[in-house]
């Protein structure tokens, strides 16, 4: 089948089409074609199958037409301004978040109307749709009352997607994803950085900054959890959803602690001396509004599986990332 | 202050501004000049203040500039296309109901840019954000889930006066409206309808067809009522609201076979004996995934007011629009 991919040039998407033309298969169905899509032009991967790459900015309204030309069967919608970057710039998170997810539903609805047109789309949404006061534990069906730009442009994503699922337009899933770590890379400066960076940091032997205390808990996938996710969504039965197209992905409940512990257990004590521990307020009073943990029923009735252990998921580090060698 | 009515020709409209003129405060302040806007420009009432009208469509980009140009303090937006009409016509219910009230608060955010501007805004959102499975009374924090693109694109309404309130460019304050009853003037062919067509009807002398069971249950407010929690809304301290921008309003929980009584006891058998019992297996089923109790708490805290009971609203509709005479 064919694949659009928009948003491939990110780190999940990177990821993600590694994982298809490494599966060769998709929902039961081969790879057979895949257009890769985001604000810069993917890099196309070396394969035996077509694929196209776009330097594509969705907030045109005449973009997603132009990308969905080809009528792709699958379509991961993967592209967004990430949160502080919604907060600090409204316009632009609105113009991406919200008229590029809009734009992307409308081309697809569109294309319908010359002939029938209905593929799966897969919708890569947020906990970040969820904000404070929260119980310790979020449930499956919880308001949506996001506190950022971000948030809010998700959870309207989200309902988009529902209605135009539930009129016949696209065949939609819309996926929560928790706090993604071992993030790769360099360390930024999201206030959710730390996470990543106390394992990342000292397991490359470099020092890590934990700006908050051990006991702060949060919820966690690990990248390949996160590919997962989406792989699995793609072949999804659709049925089982009913009107609620959204779920939020099983994940880790963990503490800062616990991430320290699985360190110390992978690592050894020398990694975990690497974290410096420098309290600093204001990220502990953003950190402090985060949700903790969720109960993930509906999700993994509908068979997402999130990662066992923080061991697991910083193992999984060493071996995509480091080429299975400690610093 | 200066005020402005969008849907000022509405049913609910009308009422909301003839209540103002009588009033000539609202929120401690003396009204001091009106605009008045709908699709078609609504009828200026006589009064002893400037009123200004208009002929908006709101989903034109520019439309929402121009009715802000004189910085009203307080802005009521009340327009909107109706359930029916935003299922049948897909385009237009998004064009109005969303990209409307979006144009509107992004109006009132670039005025702000030139110079502090941050107006009260009442949106008046619908229980239509609210759709099956549902709870027997339905709690304040429950998670919208719409199944009409009229409820998508209230609850999206809701989400981006709670994003813009935050942010300090409008003070926001969405109340969810119960069903209305007694909706004055003809019969129309909204599922709904008979729900105020078995009071109306008998009232003014005429036979009414009653499509489903007198156990029906759903959830109510008189036009007064409606007015009345308007009114408030715009005098609310919105301290109170913290960031959840709206509320769902009080009303009245009650049986069909409820209002039957209700109109027996204020005008008789002879009017009950003008409603014919006509099962309609389609109207039914569509009434049956609607709420049919919610307890509002927080909105009754807030000072908000219901309609005491079925009674008082028939006796409201027999003063406001019968002159005070049963036919």
């Amino acid at each position: 089948m064919k694949i659009l991919v928009i948003g491939a040039a990110g780190m999940v998407g990177r990821k993600l089409v590694a994982a298809l033309l490494d599966a060769g298969r998709v929902g039961g169905r081969d790879v057979a074609e895949l257009v890769l899509a985001d604000i810069i032009a993917p890099e196309a991967p070396k394969a035996g199958l077509p694929i196209a790459t776009h330097a594509t900015d969705l907030s045109d309204p005449q973009a997603a037409g132009k990308l969905i030309e080809g009528r792709p069967d699958l379509i991961f919608h993967l592209a967004a301004i990430v949160s502080g970057e919604a907060e600090a710039d409204f316009e632009k998170g609105y113009r991406i978040n919200l008229d590029g997810t809009r734009h992307l539903l409308e081309a697809i609805r569109l294309a319908g109307l010359s002939a029938p047109y209905m593929p799966r789309l897969v919708f890569t949404s947020s906990i970040a749709v969820f904000g404070e006061p929260l119980p310790a534990e979020i449930p499956d069906a919880f308001p949506l009352t996001p506190l950022t730009s971000y948030g809010t442009q998700k959870a309207i994503g989200e309902l988009l997607l529902a209605d135009y699922s539930r009129r016949g337009f696209v065949d939609g899933v819309g996926i929560r994803l928790p706090t993604i770590v071992v993030r790769p890379g360099k360390p930024n400066k999201a206030a959710s950085g730390f996470f990543s960076g106390i394992l990342r940091e000292p397991l490359s032997g470099l020092e890590a900054v934990l700006p908050v205390e051990a006991s702060v808990r949060h919820w966690f996938a690990s990248p390949r959890a996160a590919v997962g996710f989406l792989l699995h969504a793609a072949g999804l039965d659709t049925a089982g959803l009913g009107q609620r197209r959204s779920l939020t992905m099983p994940g880790l409940a963990a503490t800062v602690g616990d991430e320290i512990e699985a360190l110390r257990r992978v690592a050894g004590e020398k990694a975990v001396q690497r974290i410096r521990h420098e309290p600093d307020p204001v990220i502990a009073r953003i950190v402090a509004g985060w949700p903790q943990a969720f109960t993930t029923r509906r999700a993994e009735e509908l068979g997402f599986v999130a990662d066992r252990s923080f061991d697991e998921i910083i193992r999984y580090h060493i071996e995509d990332e480091l080429g299975g060698r400690i610093g």
